[in-house]
């Protein structure tokens, strides 16, 4: 199959509204997994959801701008509200005990079998400076963008081995 | 660990610009997953792109205003320039084969052994539209929004099985 885009046809009106808000994966140790996706990565901590019956943690990340940051509801409800009502939120689910279980396994990132999930993508404004700042901080590549045989993208992995696709302004050139 | 979300801390400003541009997952067959995400779920294919030299085809799925749709580039560099430069998009990975492999076993949806990733979160203006909507098309739920310890969401499942959380207005009150 090679169709091509269709951008004239129209969707159903009945899905008018709906947003593509969050994707969800389950994290070992939330210090260790905030820490990354704020501190390395440059997203903001959005919400935080307790489910005391289920005994996990909810933790909502994404970019926000400065004023975004500063227009944030103080109230957890309000937090949760607009969180649910954006784009391009990551859900880290916390089941609590693995952060200190030494049985515990680990998380399975879908990229060996059995295979599924792959990946999530950042687009950075510079992707040379990008990847220098990642190597600086000590975070581990799959690939750096100039080797393997897709150029102008790099992939790196989170601290629970999830991969992360980082792209810049040149990937589009180097893929094909 | 509750911490509680702090708005007031800036990211490093070498991060500024970074876009959470998609989330990745491979689908056994194009034709049937890009009829469930445009049909029934009301997403557009935003672009295509056949890495030749892999043996697979990427597809770029998101939601689209109709001003989007109409002002999209017609060429395919454009349309990927404009997807990688957005944020929530739908990156669906086709292996060619797999389609018509009748050995292949289908892909792990990540939240049975060995688990990992979850689902991906649709919001939509009226949940009870919505699912009643998704009920009449003949789609599969694995809970509705009035069964099980959470109320005000439901989960659906994609042709190759993997979730969707599907949430409303009155999810937040549902919660906790």
């Amino acid at each position: 199959m090679s169709q091509r885009p269709d951008f004239t046809q129209a969707p159903d009106p009945e899905t008018h509204g709906y947003v593509f808000n969050h994707v969800m994966m389950r994290v070992r140790d939330p210090e260790i997994a905030l820490d990354f996706y704020t501190r390395v990565l440059g997203m903001t901590l959005l919400a935080t959801l307790d489910i005391e019956r289920f005994s996990f943690t909810n933790y909502y990340l994404g970019y926000a701008s400065d004023e975004a940051r500063a227009a944030a509801p103080s109230d957890q409800t309000g937090q949760l509200q607009q969180m649910f009502s954006r784009e391009s939120v990551l859900e880290l689910t916390h089941n609590w005990g693995t952060e200190s279980d030494d049985d515990f396994a680990g998380y399975h990132d879908g990229n060996s079998d059995p295979k599924g999930y792959g990946h999530i993508c950042i687009n950075v404004p510079d992707l040379g400076a990008a990847c220098a700042r990642l190597e600086r901080l000590g975070v581990t590549f799959t690939k750096k963008p100039d080797e393997g045989g897709m150029k102008g993208l790099a992939f790196i992995k989170d601290p629970d081995g999830y991969m992360i696709e980082v792209i810049g302004p040149e990937t589009v050139a180097g893929l094909g």
